[in-house]
């Protein structure tokens, strides 16, 4: 939907006809590698100075090619700004499909569920408390007022995404018994800020991701609370 | 420490001595009360309109002073985010000094801890994920690239000093038995994050906090899951 967005506005004045007598294809391969060149810029550039403090100028630069061409395939900077977070998304909801294919695979039981389940917190929470996906973040909030929409589409799409990944994998292991009977979306909520949660607001807010060897402890000991409530063997919580 | 930054600043050109004859002292009832008109007018406008979208103009307007009174009081517009940002900081220090006192007081006991803990998790969720805490947390995002210093303060001296309560408080009660053992501020990030993170994280990113009754439930839920792993009769999840 982000991309669709940025598509609908490429066709330049003179129609369609004219641009493409004008331009090569947009599937040649030298246009894919100018543009692939132009978002790894410009994603570099607005996530260290943000969206006011980059100009097209320096991510023409970065890039190494010229402005022209830079107008040439997204004519606004806003355009370049949401195929961006969409490129980001895309990252997200590969991400969430192998989790969710993961944790839906057959042959899990309640012996294995634990080694699998702290493999899966550690993945996620290395992937979340990064510095590039914290850089997004930090960005995307500092443009809400300017772009609700991208931050919007962002959460949707990114932690939603994995979330309803994580509720679907859960509800799969309650349904063999690897995991006890549960609310699967809560659940899956509390998964997954319980092995990033601390971390990642602390890294959005100071600006500095943590080291990797805190991130894996956050991950496991959050794991071990998910499964003393959620295990198969674990007592319901509600009993206390 | 954000306060002493501003404050040191309000001596006017001309030395104090001028500055005490030109001007009523600070604890005047009449500064007191136009100090704090002007803060309140900030604040709000501050958090609907971003830093960059408010005007001086438009805090004298909303205060009913006149931008005279406004400089008079503050030189600059810095300044003013910096006393909002610390009025902010007071109240979660004050939450915090609360919560300490609240689950260091003396008996409790296993038997009771469970309503003591639902109870303190509902009001910090209902603290944390509330409109000016959103709105404040999208401002310093948005702005941390210009004041990192603001956003940093904010992280320490708010939810950090939040953590740091609910830890001392975990360890007196695992102390005293009411609570299983524990590396306490693990736990209490663990707390602080399954009553809120969910919910805060959607609302940073999306803008809009949600209905009370799903902030009540996820903080009900999330006690659970914490007392699952860390109530006095809960198994270790690393028994698992």
């Amino acid at each position: 939907m982000l991309m669709s967005a940025h598509l609908a506005r490429k066709t330049p004045p003179g129609g369609p006809e004219r641009a493409a007598a004008a331009s090569p294809r947009a599937d040649d391969p030298r246009v894919v590698r100018t543009r692939a060149a132009v978002v790894k810029a410009a994603t570099k550039l607005f996530l260290r100075h943000g969206y006011a403090g980059t100009t097209m100028e320096a991510i023409a630069a970065e890039a190494g090619v010229s402005k022209r061409t830079v107008y040439n395939n997204y004519l606004e900077k806003d355009a370049l700004f949401a195929e961006i977070v969409a490129g980001m998304i895309t990252l997200a909801e590969d991400f969430a499909r192998e989790l969710r294919a993961e944790l839906t695979q057959g042959g899990i039981t309640a012996a294995t569920v634990t080694d699998l389940l702290h493999a899966i917190g550690r993945r996620l929470a290395l992937a979340v408390v990064n510095p590039e996906v914290v850089a997004l973040r930090r960005l995307l909030m500092g443009e809400a007022r300017t772009f609700p929409d991208l931050a919007r589409g962002y959460y949707d799409r990114a932690p939603g995404q994995v979330i309803d990944a994580l509720a679907a994998g859960f509800r799969h292991l309650a349904d063999v018994d690897a995991l006890g009977a549960m609310d699967a979306h809560r659940a899956a909520e509390q998964f997954a800020y319980l092995v990033t949660g601390a971390l990642l607001d602390r890294a959005v807010l100071v600006g500095a991701p943590p080291p990797e060897r805190d991130v894996i402890a956050c991950a496991r000991e959050g794991v071990e609370t998910f499964l003393a409530r959620y295990g198969a063997r674990a007592k319901d919580g509600t009993a206390m």
